[in-house]
């Protein structure tokens, strides 16, 4: 019998590679997206046609609103910031961070779960090249996946749920090759935090310089149309 | 400068009686409510008139729709138990409980509390004169704030949050009495899983069960209304 597992996707690189490398596990995966009051729901458009792809067994959208309490510039009136190198990058959590936000996500996740009776839940989390979130160290996830197991039904009655992070230690362009073996096809996704439309990347935001990088240092074309030429400076 | 605090407010006894210990010591309260697809709307009636009379600060339903999920006999098509008797009530956890509820509430809760500053988080769970919810339990709070500050930009620079459960070792009298002292008007208040409308409870669910004994205990006058006539067998 396969195990089904919970897989949240998002629609870019980190997350469809993420659902790739649990189908090769051997997990039927259950995608989970969010429509959160995001500026642009072009990453949703990415997330269905990445679930249908890879033969998600459900996918579903979750309608929450994150704009209600806002304090982020993906869920506010507070502008995206573009052009930053690697070192800018580095210095402390950007104006993109959303309060909680991977916390919300595994909840509702850890919810559906529970009512499917998986007991796997994976997330595209990476703490090399990421963007200074605290959401997305192996710390928090370690009390996460304990915090987790005393909170439902299922933990209570000694099922453990377990929280799969298979990128939280490789680099973008690991990732990429990884993502490249199993086939993923990234021409798909969208990494960027202010896209014109689900096919044109701004190429300027940081989630956008990382995918740049990362693709060059893997030696591997990347498929996405960028609105703005590539800066070699980032690379 | 008076403190922030986000209160989880359901309108019922418990949450109730949390935001006005929550005001007794010091804090601006900041009330958090859940549209979560739950079978009735009373209890957002009560939330609201709560959060008024006792001067919430700011008083935020936020919409997020748990029937996605189902799974429970509040956010299903599955039947409120009902005239169970406290023993019945003690056997495991019942079809009321709704997967990874708490979990999901704290996180809004903790992301509120965030974009305000806040660093304070208070929840009504008890863990004695409990339904038999896992997510009502001390280790359970403990494991969440562990990751809460694990979890944000607050928690990384060096704030602390504190998830506040005053009610946790108290039994439903004892809550009922400090509810009182307090000078809370319990009239404003629903508890009923299956209530008739916002002032009409139905007296045979668990949730009326426990008040009408709590009230019972305490040697004080319920002021709701109840549908059916309260059942000795259960006080």
């Amino acid at each position: 019998m396969t195990r089904k597992a919970v897989v949240l996707l998002s629609g870019g690189l980190d997350s469809t590679t993420t659902l790739a490398i649990a189908k090769e596990a051997g997990f039927s995966p259950y995608c989970l997206s969010f429509s959160y009051g995001q500026r642009h729901t072009a990453e949703l458009t990415c997330a269905a046609r990445v679930a249908e792809k890879e033969g998600a067994v459900e996918h579903v959208i979750a309608p929450i609103d994150l704009r209600l309490f806002g304090g982020s510039a993906l869920t506010a009136d507070i502008p995206v910031p573009k052009t930053r190198s690697l070192d800018e990058m580095g210095e402390g959590i950007p104006a993109t961070y959303v309060p909680a936000r991977n916390t919300i996500f595994l909840s509702f996740a850890l919810a559906w779960a529970e009512v499917i009776s998986a007991t796997d839940i994976f997330i595209g989390v990476n703490a090399l090249d990421y963007s200074g979130y605290p959401d997305c160290r192996p710390e928090f996830i370690d009390a996460y996946q304990r915090m987790a197991n005393l909170a439902t039904k299922a933990g209570v009655e000694g099922t453990e749920t377990r929280i799969h992070t298979p990128l939280i230690a490789m680099t973008k362009a690991q990732i990429i090759e990884r993502g490249t073996a199993l086939g993923v096809d990234y021409s798909m996704t969208i990494s960027c935090y202010d896209p014109i439309d689900p096919d044109l990347a701004c190429g300027e935001c940081d989630a956008c310089t990382l995918r740049l990088k990362g693709f060059a240092q893997a030696g591997l074309p990347d498929p996405a149309q960028y609105a703005a030429p590539p800066r070699q400076a980032a690379v």
